[in-house]
């Protein structure tokens, strides 16, 4: 093994500049314009896995965005580890808050990241951490030590909602036989107290709709006088979380998970500076559900947030207009066992319920994803940790993150196994915001921690 | 006086050309893109004053858009009028409910119009109406009619609050001196029902901006633990109105006018058709301040609208954003003894007293205008009266309109002159929105009653 780290530390700049070059690829899979970019970006992904040494390297293709699929298999016997990622990219705006191109990466340090952070939109999620497992991969052919078999499904569509996965994955089982899955797609706690991630929210996640007038009016000749659409929207979007923060949705808690006082005071131990996460983000005082820790309802509470408004002239100057109509775009985390469907499901109703009769709204769901736990005394999480303890030559603890991964839970329906969250990224790192970034120490870290886990899970499973 | 409404009849078809030909200039004052539009315009209307007979015909500079200048001195002892118009017009978006070009303007009938309506961007709000003026004073000098001096004043700002307007009258008060203003830029009540405004609102307008964590975060990531700024910008939007439809801000109502309850009944005599208001609109309901009509509120009370509203992600599909900022446009009508000064103050200092601690809150003023009321029982109301009168051949009636002309108030200030509002569009025209159209009834009655109105103010005066 000590032949694979030697040779992940002489090639790391290598490593690092061919990430750059994926990096410069505008692969945003949410803005049609940039379709092509998203079809270059698969076809650079399928090149990386065949010079790494994946046999049936293929783009597969769907109704949406390709999946590029690789694999090498030493031994039908051994295990077989599938490795998921997705090279698609969150889109850039906004743009002026960008402080270099967002597909022009640089390095550049920063107080969390001395030793350097790469700067580009997709450099943490995901291309920087999928990356690391091919250069690990690549790393243990070129020293004969991959001890099993592996199979990589690097998907087009994730910060969509991986809408063609599921078919994809359903008709392709056999090919995707699998004993564990192994994902680099979240964050570790900080680079002193590194984490495995043990628990992800699901994602509900919906377009709303309101219409006064049926064309825009003259805010002097009407105004006053009729349903001005953003005044109704925003009442409504106001009368989605009460004073306590609860969610007002009918039902919205009927299947929450209530997580024991115990494990609640075990995972409060983690963060200890909630001054420093309000300096982190420029507050003078945070909100939410009352009751709950800042940690706490980041990830074992659900949360309701408008992500979008508009409506009306929003251009330069004044305009002195009542529009027709006003939009929002909302998303809910979910936590263990609320399912996408069913909250859906109960914001349409309790939506269209406090609508006043004088206007019209329309609900149109997105993408929804469904929550994940991995059980820490699980083989898999013990691995994983085992992995990262022996990179990073510190403790790992278990951790669960607020944010979403729906296919973690789509996998374990239709493959049958269990993904292990092994991500490297930290909560800073910018991910859907301008000047998104990965640290090097991080990038390399989990190429050092992922023949690791190869080893260790092969161990396991003898 | 006959030769001239022969003159007008013969010429119909020419006038209206001449006013697509205007139309299709895009002069969107509040969009810098379209500068040179504006500036063409402003070349096409001095060559318009200038054919119909206009002397000293001059686009004058300003810090903004030029004016356009244009006099016919006939006999320095004989009464002044002053004509003020705008060619300037409301940007057109949204573009895609446009059912033709709007600057490609074409006629169509329609059931208020069968006699045809010219549709464009600007073809009532002001170009068809200003233009009316210049074809009737060219009817008035081709038949040797005119019976009074007259200036013109047709300026390209009024869209964004005529702020060079101000400074530039100031400086040109011997030159503008006036007996009289007259301005066609308001509505009559309807074709069957002509009247004459004799009052308008005035217009505070703000810009509010909301900023909550100091960049866009993750929603998966901080969502439900920190102040999102769509939600308290929908809290704070929902709270400036109560229940009852009045306006919170405080001391807001301090100097409202009250108006008489025999005022009251006689203004509520003229709308008598709320089944017909709502179906022309495709409401079901209307809203407002408890206690009044829409008449009223539309006309004698002040009213608060959001006219736009955006923060977050706001493009296709999804992105799971917390946005670091969310913004509103927010404008307020006023009536008499409001201030524009006063009401902003109110509102900023309002708006900062409801905001959250761990938000920052920013408020910026954009323009406002005074309420004016011109007493139904002065010799100019008369005049415009009596003038319409022969015109339509029914009785016209005094209206009060919800919308602004802040200039009206700046003219009495520094000129001392009254101004009258003889407008001939429908409420109905779509100004300041998609669709945008000018009745061909309208626009030739329009031509029609202005020469009357010479003629009678003249007599009046002598």
């Amino acid at each position: 093994m000590s032949e694979t780290q030697n040779y992940i530390q002489e090639n790391k700049q290598r490593f690092l500049d061919e990430l750059c070059d994926l990096l410069k690829i505008a692969s945003i899979s949410a803005d049609p314009a940039y379709s092509k970019d998203v079809l270059n970006c698969a076809d650079a992904v399928a090149k990386h896995l065949k010079e790494a040494g994946a046999d049936q390297v293929e783009v597969c293709e769907t109704k949406g965005y390709p999946i590029v699929y690789g694999e090498k298999i030493i031994d039908p016997k051994l295990p077989t580890v599938l490795v998921y990622g997705h090279y698609d990219v969150q889109p850039p705006d906004p743009l002026e808050l960008w402080e270099s191109g967002p597909f022009e990466p640089v390095i550049k340090t920063t107080p969390l990241h001395p030793e350097g952070a790469v700067f580009a939109r997709g450099s943490a999620d995901d291309k920087g951490q999928f990356f690391m497992h091919v250069k690990a991969f690549e790393a243990m052919m070129k020293t004969n030590s991959l001890p099993c078999n592996v199979k990589f499904i690097i998907e087009g569509e994730e910060e969509v909602g991986s809408e063609s996965l599921g078919d994809w994955i359903s008709e392709n089982k056999e090919k995707l036989k699998n004993d564990v899955i192994l994902i680099s797609d979240t964050h570790i706690y900080s680079n002193e107290q590194p984490t495995v991630t043990t628990g992800l929210r699901g994602l509900s996640y919906v377009e709303v709709e309101v219409e006064g007038p049926n064309r825009d009016l003259h805010s002097g000749l009407y105004g006053g006088a009729v349903p001005n659409p953003i005044h109704v929207l925003s009442r409504m979007v106001a009368q989605l979380i009460d004073e306590d923060g609860r969610i007002t949705i009918d039902g919205f808690y009927d299947n929450v998970e209530e997580v024991s006082l115990e494990e609640r005071a075990e995972m409060n131990k983690l963060k200890d500076d909630p001054e420093g996460f309000k300096k982190s983000i420029g507050l003078n005082g945070v909100e939410g559900e009352k009751g709950y820790t800042t940690l706490e309802r980041t990830s074992i509470r659900p949360t309701l947030d408008a992500n979008g408004i508009w409506g009306g002239y929003t251009g330069e100057g004044a305009k002195t207009v009542i529009p027709s109509k006003a939009f929002a775009k909302i998303s809910m985390r979910l936590v263990p066992y609320q399912t996408p469907e069913e909250i859906t499901e109960k914001f349409t109703k309790y939506f269209h319920k406090i609508a006043p009769e004088n206007v019209k709204v329309k609900v149109t769901p997105h993408h929804g994803g469904m929550p994940y736990v991995l059980p820490s005394d699980s083989e898999e999480f013990q691995a994983a940790k085992k992995a990262m303890e022996k990179a990073f030559g510190k403790e790992v603890l278990p951790y669960r993150s607020g944010g979403s991964i729906p296919i973690t839970a789509l996998f374990e329906q239709v493959l049958g196994s269990k993904s292990v969250l092994m991500g490297f990224g930290l909560d800073s790192d910018a991910i859907h915001s301008p000047n998104e970034h990965y640290g090097l120490f991080n990038f390399y870290k989990g190429i050092e921690s992922i023949p690791y886990f190869f080893e260790y899970y092969t161990d396991l499973k003898k």
